[in-house]
């Protein structure tokens, strides 16, 4: 495989996406665009318009997601695609999606001004909601395109405010009318942060991303009593909290068991005390529970030992409380297509970019992409591993890697001139 | 001591107590009646205007603390007082509080139809905004008139949505034009259901309450660093909530240690998860401790072990969080007056009453009063040692028995006729 001698412009690539963080600014330099927000518009209104200067067509499908094609001599050929995402956390940061998306049209802009014709077409996809911060589920546009919710059923979704996705599209003025499904793309790349401490550790430029952690989420619901933190014995107690809290440390402590690791991954992200009274002794808990593991073998057996710690904890006579544990959402582990990940390796290997396989742990559009399409990942190191985070940080010339990565391995796929 | 062949009406009182609950009843069975909402006005309103039926007199301080006066042969002797409060938790039950005005009430009742003329007077009093649920600290009204708070201090004492105490008093009509403190009873007694287990287990109708275990009351804060759950290996975590977990169980096993048995007492109440999201790694917990005993040198045994479980974790090299213990409040363990205590005793022995000698774990009015005039209590039991919660009951049989005990202690202080 070579690559042609073309290198993107690292300058234009970094000073676009400082331009699209200033969409939506936090006090401590990070963005925050929840989905369909009227900062998600003026986001996708300045990138849109971007990719109408580099020469793409814009189509939007019904749910919000983005499709700029840039023609090849070939119309009869499907486009090689690249894509991520503009949404992001509440106190996101400024690389998560947006870098994938921000190098993609740096490519676009990059192959124009070098006037480099294509064999097959070249598409840039922007995916509504991946983070699922205002929406759940996440990764909802893509996870509608490649068929695993329904178009209906995510329209209907609504944020705590009781707006609903359709509404909301309509609004900001991207609900499409190109039907769900109707781009089908030859392949799909998504460059991305590692959102880990993995390659910055490692001292590596590039990550070749070879498939990503199977996930697994539970809800955890612990009854007891609630009653009053002063006049109630110690011994009469049926403390939910204090019961939570043991439950708590057992699930993540099954991650970090030596059988699992590396790759084991355990947190509990979100607790909800009831009454949440500072004199009243807690008589409800909910909390989630997230396991993550590659090897499928592995992730049913983390799962079984989550469900061994609940059951005994539900047969101990000297636990008055009662457990709960309900499924919530599930991903197997996922490869990504070997072709790929070996074109992203003689890509960085051509550039003498020091690099490494790694696994996604996080969710990404490109898993649910996978699942249709051939599909690989470019990963660059992220600042102390921090993401979902205002202090979210890349380095310039890390973001100008990986979207030199993404401009050989889109063109690879392509016969280019 | 004799006490008079009097009794009060126990249905009587029973159906008072039921009609004031309509007001702000919610649909489980208990009351919501913040301190100076709507509610809390119907509430005051009701009970003011039957306390004017049984003859007595208001006056209401700069605090909306309400006093009304029966009066006495000897107008210059101070007024023997009975006295709790009528707001509630959010999910409050029915008898925390108000069985205790009521009861006061009863009495009066009582007297009034059957013409009994004590020497000095008599004084019933509703208290300000004993729960602290909606606006802190609790106590507020007591706390004002018995020196522990300014008054100044707690009128600029603002809800959640910045609504202040001395804006919603006058709204509600009960700013008062009594001086703080003007009032100067000989002695208070206040009846309250006990809102522990303590009680029903011992099968004891009366609880002659001794005193108040002494409580104090941290907030800690665990602070770690925030990472994405997926791509974050365990190895390279900073989770705020897996070190929280460990200290929340730490702190509640203090209380149950065997030195400090049965009277210890340790409750995380609230906790704050931040950012609270299902695939982030919380990198802040922030949680409450409440610590209680009866012996001042037990107490501060507690808080030393408390400390030391935090400078142990902070000091943990492997432990990559940092902690924060913060004092909030504190109140010494209280006795209250021998010869009150004596006399609740003697009239709940006249009467064949199952009682024992009991210790409060809760606040009450009575802790604050106890400091400025001799005080006694008055315990009920209550069904299932539950309260703060409207599943609260409490026997119309118990209900009743306490009431007469009142009666007696009331009328044991004064010379009546």
């Amino acid at each position: 495989m070579t690559f042609p001698r073309l290198n993107i412009n690292g300058e234009r690539l970094w000073n676009s996406l400082m331009a699209l963080a200033r969409i939506g600014a936090t006090p401590k330099g990070g963005s925050c665009r929840l989905a369909l927000t009227r900062e998600d518009r003026e986001g996708r209104d300045l990138v849109t318009g971007w990719m109408r200067d580099a020469g793409l067509k814009i189509h939007v499908d019904e749910v919000g997601n983005v499709f700029g094609i840039r023609p090849g001599r070939n119309a009869r050929l499907p486009p090689v695609a690249a894509g991520s995402h503009l949404d992001t956390q509440p106190s996101g940061g400024r690389f998560d999606g947006c870098f994938g998306v921000m190098a993609g049209l740096e490519v676009m802009r990059t192959l124009q001004e070098n006037e480099v014709r294509t064999e097959a077409p070249l598409a840039l996809i922007i995916w509504t909601n991946e983070e699922g911060s205002r929406f759940a589920p996440a990764m909802m546009g893509s996870g509608v395109h490649c068929g695993v919710f329904t178009r209906e059923a995510m329209w209907q979704t609504a944020d705590y405010q009781g707006k609903r996705v359709k509404d909301e599209l309509k609004t900001i003025g991207y609900l499409g009318d190109m039907s769900i499904g109707a781009f089908r793309p030859a392949c799909y790349f998504e460059a991305h942060i590692e959102q880990g401490p993995i390659l910055e550790n490692e001292n590596k430029l590039i990550g070749v991303v070879t498939g990503s952690l199977g996930m697994r989420w539970w809800d955890a619901t612990i009854t007891g009593m609630d009653a009053h933190a002063g006049p109630t014995p110690m011994s009469a107690r049926r403390d939910a909290l204090y019961a939570a809290a043991g439950l708590m440390r057992a699930a993540i402590d099954i991650a970090s068991a030596p059988e699992f690791a590396p790759h084991g991954r355990g947190t509990v992200g979100e607790v909800h005390v009831y009454p949440n009274s500072r004199n009243v002794i807690p008589g409800e808990v909910k909390f989630t529970i997230d396991l993550r593991h590659h090897e499928p073998s592995q992730l049913d057996a983390m799962e079984q030992r989550l469900r061994r710690i609940f059951q005994a904890a539900q047969d101990d006579p000297a636990q008055p409380v009662k457990t709960r544990l309900e499924d919530v959402q599930a991903f197997p582990p996922t490869s990504f297509a070997p072709a790929l990940v070996r074109a992203v390796e003689a890509s960085a290997a051509a550039r003498g970019y020091p690099r490494q396989p790694i696994l996604t742990g996080a969710g990404h559009d490109a898993i649910y992409m996978a699942g249709v399409t051939p599909t690989a990942m470019i990963f660059i190191p992220c600042k102390d591993g921090i993401s979902h985070n205002e202090a979210e940080y890349a380095q310039p010339e890390h973001v100008e890697a990986g979207a030199n990565v993404l401009l050989d391995v889109l063109l690879a796929q392509t016969r280019a001139t």
